[in-house]
Parts: structure tokens; C-alpha cells; sequence
């Protein structure tokens, strides 16, 4: 098998048993971006002589007995909003066209640290709101592949990188892995640092990341955290609340259809699922989520933006322009009901080993102009527990769909256990038709 | 000795010997507040009837053997924004002036089962801002007590009770403790529990109360949080940062002159005072402070407000109005600039045992109008450091002076620790001329 097709763990593995050279992982990766990347456009930088300078290194490190982590040399994608260290950090916008970080975002250093080697920076929406990038969804190019991490995922799926870092502030870590039928990841809010990530919205904003299997997902988080709370061990089924109203209403028919055959699936092979009534604080996600977001993001920007207001795209105007306006009372309103949904939702998941809903509203909207809905993601943003989606079927169109899990604050490993258990069962075919094997 | 005189180390160690019943105790507070309070008008509620119950019950406890805490049997006083279970609590406001709540704050509950007796509420400038209370200052009648725990402090001052809680989210508790020639304490922010205290401004909103010595002080904070860090132990003599820039240049001559008496005095005592520069971001502490304070009491009013804007009276309107007005935008940045003084501050701090300054701008005010200054006492507010006041001397016309010392957070005994020293180097003379000795 080319390495390129390697899972982040069986890479690992290889790695370590010296079957595989980072190297040769490396040139692999390289390799297929440079076929795939004309028709994907996932990356905004790829400096292939520093990838194989580090890929040499790690190499040789290994080679005299020297691994310094499960993810050494194991090349990964950086979000572009992530700083690092003298190479070119854009945000997907003009304005930061031409930055070059003097220092690393906190989480590549901890990954360079451990090893792994950065593959290059991957496209982003501007400053990680909605004018899109020029990233196209490797299932079908006509499509998008989500965003705001619009390049990690794409990356990700079609066998670019094993992982790519993300971030989530509604729902741009969750949904373009869930377009792009891959497994996306965030864990509880601030529990990996986000210095020198780039902020959009300080309260919602998550570090998360892609890759196509749990087992990597679980991987990388041991790697980052060395201090993760071990899993407690699952029973044999998962016990999960399952969650529609809101869901249910918002869902296109074709995602709730596809939802349910998964649950009959999971159900099939022993999961339990207790329906769960949403508490009426959940009505005021959405608005309340707007005006964080909004107002933060509007904060972040303001003497940038009273500068230079045409250096900002149309969607993400309007949006600081929104959020300027704002009073303080009402965005010290929206924090007060944050705590009380916060609070109902604690309460509600008390009794599962997760909630799960669909991962998105719908699959990944056709054109390049719209990123989709953050709907269905944007809960768990706000309320900052961490949350996952496990590829889980195909539309009639061969778009993926994707199952969200949602888990306890601090409990991550628990939550990809349940997720890893729903993966194997649900047996996604990994593979985009067109572009992965082009 | 009239045991109204005792402090409350003193009467706590008498009810322990059996030399002093709460009931003994209670009468001679509620004689003392008969005889002082048509002149002082410090209290909105003593329920005699409560009160001697409480004494009673304490005192049949005390001869069965069974004293609660060193508070056992010990009044004190409550601002009336701390809920008093089936007590009346008005907040100062005419919209609060019929409400009775149903369970007691979090302090009054702890005092209480430490054996402590409510004495009754003490009078509170409106919703703990300015609009003032009736109460005279003690130590002249025609002067404030200062505010907003006006009450509180005149009581303690004229012997009405050893003990009065207060709050501070400006200069609450210091100030007029230092107008009125007492001891007033604030914990680091949030390490005493704000629960059942009406809020005025969340993030700066500080429960603390008054004393005569700052022994009781210190016994009074071993009672309310058992857990508090042990003082380490202080050197001979105290090695303090002395604070003038923006002290100096705020200060009336008087109120300056007063200081450097006490300062001298001291270091004539082996005390080592160290100038420090206060950092630029000081500059901001006071337009920071009002954007925090005034948008966090817009926000808790906001509803109240735009019902019955006419129950308030002219300042809080002002305050409130112009609170509404204040993007989220700027409350952020001024959140934000918070952040850097606190860090600031926190990093000047770290040679000395303490900082110090005046207590007030000036001495208490002449009229009852205004309560004065809080610029003096804000700053430690804003950063949420513990300080406290010690007094220090009199003014020309007989008017206390107050020395402020500001510590490490959650090092409270160390703090009180140095004020006792001050204290005793200071002897300041302690009982007010004309009512005290009525």
C-alpha cells in the first residue's frame, strides 16, 4: 500500500517497527498533494524542502533508536490561522497576506516537539467565518468541502495528510469532516491551549483536528494531553441520548433519513438509544450564539477593521459591523443564558454515554460560495463540550453524512471510545470515488 | 467596661470563659444603638425580638458547654443587599422596600451556624452605589460615613456592634470604614461567596465588612472560610511598597500629609518602605473601572430599569442610563486592559509584604450628599486584590485617616498580619469625641 493511504496509527506503527521511514511517509504525502492539489486546493503552503529536512531528521532520529512520540514523523496539516514560526500565516485574508509568525501556535510546538513534521499550512475561510476559500470537497469537486477548515478536511479525506489541525467556533472543525467523510474532533473548550491560533471568538473558540480514523483522533489527543483522562471503559453497548426536536426540525430529509438508518444500525448491533427532550433554554442557541460570536469576533477585528474595512471579504464585514452595534448588557445577556443552556445540557446528559444527533444539517452544499450550516455544531461550541463525527453513510448522491457524538466536559477518551465502537460498526467506505483514486 | 466596648476578639474570649453571656452582650449593643441611633441612623432594621432570641439560645448553648466558633454568640451587623432569611432587605431602594426573602446569603448562613446573632440591617447607599443613605458619620454628624456600606461602618464606629458586613465594588468598605476611624477588610475577590448579595457589578462585586481591630478582622475571616491560607509569618518588620503617582497627585494635601505622618512614624519603627512607579496601564484603572462597573449594573438593572426607571433615584439612573449605552465592544476592551493591570500590578507586588497607599482622597465629606471618593480604594477592586484599612490619625478637624495596605491574593492572613503591626505602631486613639461618649 502507499503510504499516502496509511491511517496516522498504522503510519505510527510502521515508524516504529522500522518498516516505514518518515522519509518515505513524507515523500508519499508529498507526492499525492502534488497530484491531487490542482483539483482539491487544500493547502495554501507546502514547503516541500523544509518537509523532507524535517522528515530526514526524524529519520535519522529514528533510525538511532530515538522516537519521540507515537506521532513521530508523522507529517500533519496546519490550519492557517495557526502561527508558525517562519512560514507564511495568511488567516485566508489579504490583510495578513504576507505575515510570517516569529514564534509556533503552542500546538504545533508541542507536535513539532513530538516529532511529527509540518506538512504545510491548509486553506481557511477569512479569519474562520464564511467567505469561502477556494477548497473543493474531494467527493465531488463541484462541492464544498465545508469550512471554516475547508483544507485540513479536504486534505485529510483524500489522502494528503493523516491529520490536519482545525479549529471550531461554530462548527468548522465537525461539519467539513463530516462533508468530507472523515473524522472530526474537538475536544472540551480551553482544555488544549490556543495561544497563537488566530481568535475569531475567545469563548467559543476550540483547537480541533481531522484524521480518518478515531484511533487517531485518540491518538493525537494522548500526544497533545499527555494528561487526558483515560477512558473508564465502556460496557459492552453504548447507552446514548438521542436528540431531536431542534435536530429533527432542521435536518434536510435526506441527513434525518440517513441518521436513522445509522441509530438502526448501532441499534441493530446492541447500542441503546433513549430519545431526549431538549430543555427549552436550547431554543436560544442559535441567537445566542450570534451575538458571542459576533461581538467577540467584532472585538478581535475593531481597530483593524476602523482601518481597513475593505480588507475584509463581504460575509465577515457584515458580520463585525453586527457585532459592533451590540450593546454590552445584551452580550452580557446572551453569557448568562450561555450558562443556563450550559447548565440544562449538563443535567440532560447525565444518564448516557453520549448524545448524538446528525453531524450536519444537510451533505455538503453543491457550488464553492456557501460553506453549509454550522446549525447542528454550533451547540456544542457554545456549551464546550467536546464533540466528534464518525463518517456514517452516503446520500443518494454519494455525499457523506456524518454522526455526532457528544460527550462529557473533560471526558474526551470515553467519548472516542463510544465513537471508535460506532466507527466499526458502521463500516463507512473511506474512500471519495473521483479524486482518491483519480 | 460596657461590654458594647469589647471588640470582638475580646468578647469572644469573655463568652468562652463564662465571664460574658450573648445575652449580656445583645443587651448592651441594642441599649447603645437605642441611645445612639436617633443621632447616627445607621440601621434600617433591628428586630430586638430576634436578636435576643438568638443571644439567648446562644447563651443556653454556651452554658451547656457548646460554643459554635470563636463567633459564638457574637452580633453583627448585615448590609441590607445581603438576603436575611424572613428579614426584610431593601437595598436602599424604594422598589425593594417590601421584600422579605426567603433564605439567607451564603455569609449570613455561615456566621449564623458558627452562633453569631443578627443584629440587624444596616443602612446601604442605593443598590450600593451613591445615592446616599441617611446615616451620619459618628465621628462628626455632619459628615458622611461614606458609602456604600454606610451603615456598617457608622455602627461599628460607634460601638453599635463589633462586627458589620459590608461590600465593595468601588471603594464600599474601605472607605467608609476609613472615614469612620475603623478597621474595613475585602478578601481577594470571589473567595468569600457573593451568593444572596444583590449584585452591582459581578466582576467586581466583593464581599468584606468591618471591624475595630484587625484581630477581629482576621478571626472573623478564619470563621467565614476555614480553608484560608495560614499567614507565613512576617519578618520583625514589614518590607512595604509605597504607592504615590496617582495616590499623590488624587490626595488632598491633608490626606497626604496624613500619610506621610504615618509612614514616618512607622519606618521610625523599623518598617521599610520602598517607592515603586505604578505601571503606565494604572493611567486606565479608572475609565476601565466605570465601563466595567457601569455596563455590569446596566446589565443586572436592565429589566427592572425599563419597567420602573422612576424607583430609582438620580444617580443610579445616570449610572444605569449610561450604562445601556456602552457597546459589548468596549466592556470587552475594557476587560481586556483589566487583564494587563492585573498582571501588572500583580508583578510590582512581588518583592514587598505589601503595598501601600492612603485609604481615601480625602477625609469623610461634609453633608450627607456625597459619600466621597472611591478613587483610592477602586484600583484593588478592579484587580480583586485583598486590602484593608488601618486607621492612622486624626486631620485638623478631628476626622480619621485611614492607611490602605493591598496584598497577594488569597494571602489574607499575611495582610493582616502587617495591618496589626501598623495598627499597634499607629495606636490611633480609637473612640469618636461627641457620640461615642454621647
Amino acid at each position: 500500500m502507499e503510504p499516502y493511504r496509511l491511517s496516522l496509527a498504522e503510519a505510527s506503527h510502521m515508524i516504529r517497527d522500522g518498516s516505514l521511514t518518515p522519509t518515505q511517509l513524507a515523500e508519499s504525502l508529498l507526492e499525492r498533494i502534488d497530484r491531487l492539489e490542482p483539483d482539491v486546493e487544500a493547502w495554501v503552503t507546502v514547503d516541500r524542502g523544509a518537509v523532507m529536512e524535517a522528515a530526514e531528521a526524524a529519520t535519522k532520529e529514528a533510525e538511532e533508536g530515538r522516537i519521540r512520540s507515537p506521532l513521530h514523523g508523522v507529517p500533519f496539516g496546519v490550519k492557517d490561522i495557526y502561527y508558525t514560526e517562519g512560514m507564511r500565516t495568511t488567516m485566508g485574508s489579504q490583510l495578513y497576506s504576507g505575515f510570517v509568525p516569529d514564534h509556533d501556535a503552542t500546538v504545533v510546538k508541542i507536535l513539532r516537539e513530538a516529532g511529527a513534521v509540518v506538512l504545510g499550512k491548509t486553506e481557511t475561510t477569512e479569519f474562520a467565518v464564511h467567505d469561502p476559500a477556494p477548497t473543493r470537497n474531494p467527493w465531488n469537486t463541484l462541492h464544498t468541502p465545508g469550512g471554516s477548515s475547508s483544507g485540513s478536511a479536504a486534505a485529510v479525506s483524500c489522502g494528503m495528510a493523516p491529520m490536519a489541525l482545525g479549529s471550531q467556533t461554530g462548527g468548522s472543525v465537525v461539519r467539513p469532516a463530516s462533508y468530507c467523510g472523515i473524522v472530526g474532533f474537538k475536544p472540551t473548550y480551553d482544555f488544549i491551549s490556543r495561544e497563537g491560533v488566530f481568535p475569531l471568538s475567545w469563548s467559543l473558540d476550540h483547537v480541533g483536528y481531522m484524521t480518518r480514523t478515531v484511533e487517531d483522533a485518540a491518538m493525537t489527543l494522548k500526544t497533545l494531553k499527555s494528561d487526558v483522562t483515560p477512558a473508564k471503559g465502556m460496557d459492552d453497548t453504548p447507552k446514548m441520548g438521542l436528540l431531536s426536536g431542534y435536530f429533527k426540525e432542521n435536518a434536510s430529509d435526506e441527513a434525518w433519513l440517513g441518521f436513522e438508518q445509522a441509530v438502526g444500525k448501532l441499534w441493530g448491533e446492541g447500542a441503546e438509544f433513549i430519545d431526549v427532550a431538549l430543555p427549552p433554554s436550547f431554543g436560544m442557541v442559535p441567537s445566542v450564539h450570534r451575538v458571542v460570536m459576533s461581538v467577540e469576533a467584532a472585538a478581535a477585528h475593531e481597530d483593524s477593521f476602523r482601518v481597513s474595512p475593505d480588507g475584509y471579504r463581504e460575509y465577515i464585514r457584515g458580520f463585525i459591523s453586527s457585532g459592533l452595534l451590540v450593546p454590552a448588557t445584551a452580550y452580557l445577556r446572551a453569557q448568562r443564558i450561555r450558562g443556563v443552556i450550559i447548565r440544562d445540557i449538563h443535567t440532560l446528559m447525565r444518564d448516557y454515554d453520549c448524545l448524538v444527533c446528525p453531524s450536519t444539517v444537510d451533505t455538503a452544499p453543491r457550488g464553492l460560495e456557501w460553506t453549509g450550516s454550522p446549525a447542528f455544531n454550533a451547540p456544542w461550541s457554545l456549551t464546550g463540550l467536546p464533540s466528534v463525527t464518525v463518517p456514517s453513510g452516503l446520500s443518494e448522491d454519494e455525499m457523506p453524512l456524518g454522526l455526532q457524538l457528544i460527550g462529557r466536559p473533560y471526558r474526551e477518551l470515553d467519548l472516542l471510545e463510544v465513537a471508535a465502537w460506532c466507527e466499526e460498526k458502521l463500516e463507512f467506505p473511506k474512500e471519495p470515488k473521483d479524486t482518491y483514486t483519480p
